[in-house]
């Protein structure tokens, strides 16, 4: 059975908070067993859980935020547009994919896409 | 080879564009032969020229405006974020998904999914 848009919505949630604020262990949590990772689309996709750790342990550090801009959800799968706000000092570096994402039954996530290009990429 | 950036960006315009103006043909026209188009994400996928030309002849006749509102290039694809405006009499009833599509390497669209359920659709 599908999960519930309102299960997908809590993912979806999480995963922007945790990205933000959250060990990679705790992104981490949030995938299924088997899970896959192509960010941005058309790089090399992650298939194992060393591999998605590893991608996000390298902005665990960073002094984050992130913010939800649009969300749609349907059958078992996601789309949703975000920001990702990191500041360095006195400046920020706004990145803001849509990403895709589609999840098993029980909410966890079983794939993401991220779509953007280093153009999308904001210093301010 | 993947077709550059501003080639898809342009056959994104002239989808928005033509989907809420134009004729379902001039919109078949920008898709690949053997293209597909899943709309909404979850439901039966057409797979065939007939079967998405009947998909778009639905809202040909409409009265409707659209805006691009955001847009996500990645290899040889692109997730956006648009709104489609239809106005019956004094009513308009805004349907604003994410569509993600694929493209060959014309620039011609091989498959639509478009992410958006029945709660995302405004009446007013």
């Amino acid at each position: 059975m599908a999960p519930s848009a309102e299960v997908i919505r809590k993912t979806v949630d999480a995963y922007i908070e945790t990205v933000a604020t959250g060990t990679a262990a705790q992104v981490v949590a949030l995938y299924a067993e088997g899970a896959t990772v192509e960010d941005p689309v058309g790089s090399d996709v992650r298939t194992t859980r060393e591999a998605i750790l590893e991608f996000y342990s390298v902005i665990e550090n960073f002094d984050q935020e992130a913010h939800l801009q649009t969300l749609r959800i349907a059958g078992n799968e996601a789309a949703f547009h975000f920001s990702l706000i990191t500041k360095l000092g006195e400046q920020t570096l706004t990145i803001a994919p849509i990403d895709v994402m589609t999840f098993d039954d029980d909410g966890k996530i079983l794939s993401m896409r991220a779509f953007w290009n280093q153009e999308d990429m904001i210093s301010a």
